[in-house]
C-alpha cells in the first residue's frame, strides 16, 4: 500500500492488517526494553493466581504491536508528520501467549489545519477468539499533497 | 516502595520516578520488536527533512518507557488486577535520541468497584530541558486488602 497525503484519506476509509501471534518472547523482551518487569507478565506461577490464570501481555505491548501492525501497511511512509494523541484507549480483554491479533482502522474524521492535517481513526485489535482486545482512536498528523 | 492495596492509595498522592536515557538502541529494539520501522523513526537521512530535524522516538516507545518507569517504582507488584485504559494520551514534544526522560504520576480519583478498586492516575513525562514530552490519564484496576 503506498503512502497517502491527507487528501488521499476518506472518512469512512477501512484498513485491516495481517495477523500476528503474540510470544512469550515478545512479553519477554517487552519487560527488558521498558523495565516492566511486574509479575502478572513475567511470573508465571504468580499469574496462576490471578483472575487471567495465566501470563498476559502487558497493555501497552499490544498497543504497540497495533502500531507496529498498521505501520507495516505502508499508507504512513514518509507522509506521516506526528502521531500525537489517542484517545479512549480500552484494554477490553487479555492477550496470552499464543494468541493472534491483528488490527483493524476506520477513518473517522479529516481536521484541515492548514500546512497538514489531522486523520482522526477509530482502532481496534481483535483476536483468534473473535474477541476485540483493544480499542482506541489516534489522533495522526498527515502531511498535504501542496 | 511496596506494592499498595486500593485502601493505601489517596487522592493528591504524587509519584515520581528515575530519569532514563532514550538511546538510540532502545528505538531500534522498539522498532524490531513492533515492526515499526517508520523512516521518520530510524532513517537519519529522511528524519532531517521533517520538522523534527532528527529521528524521534516512537510516541508509543515514551508511553510504553513510562509505564516500566513506573512499575520499577514496585508500587503495583502483585496488587495491579487489570491497567485498562489510558485517556486523552497526548505526545507534546519529541522525544529525541540522548534525551533523558522521568515519569510523573498524581492519583486523582479512586473508585471502589466491590470486589477491587479502580485508581485513576494523571500521569507525564518531562525531559531534561523541562519540556513534558506525554501526558495523560491511567486507569488501573487494584487489588482491596480485604
Amino acid at each position: 500500500m503506498q503512502s497517502l497525503y491527507f487528501e488521499d484519506f476518506q472518512e469512512g476509509m477501512e484498513l485491516e492488517t495481517v495477523g500476528r501471534t503474540v510470544t512469550e518472547a515478545d512479553i519477554v523482551m517487552f519487560a527488558a526494553l521498558t523495565g516492566d518487569w511486574n509479575p502478572i507478565h513475567v511470573d508465571a506461577e504468580y499469574a496462576k493466581t490471578t483472575i487471567f490464570g495465566q501470563r498476559i501481555a502487558h497493555g501497552t505491548l499490544t498497543f504497540s504491536i497495533m502500531t507496529g501492525l498498521l505501520m507495516r501497511l505502508g499508507f504512513l511512509e514518509e507522509t506521516v508528520v506526528a502521531f500525537y494523541g489517542v484517545d479512549r484507549l480500552r484494554f477490553t480483554n487479555p492477550v496470552f501467549i499464543g494468541d493472534t491479533i491483528k488490527a483493524r482502522a476506520k477513518v473517522v474524521e479529516k481536521q484541515d489545519r492548514g500546512q497538514f492535517g489531522v486523520v482522526k481513526i477509530e482502532a481496534s485489535v481483535v483476536k483468534q477468539t473473535g474477541d476485540v482486545v483493544l480499542n482506541c482512536i489516534l489522533r495522526v498528523a498527515v502531511k498535504k499533497k501542496g
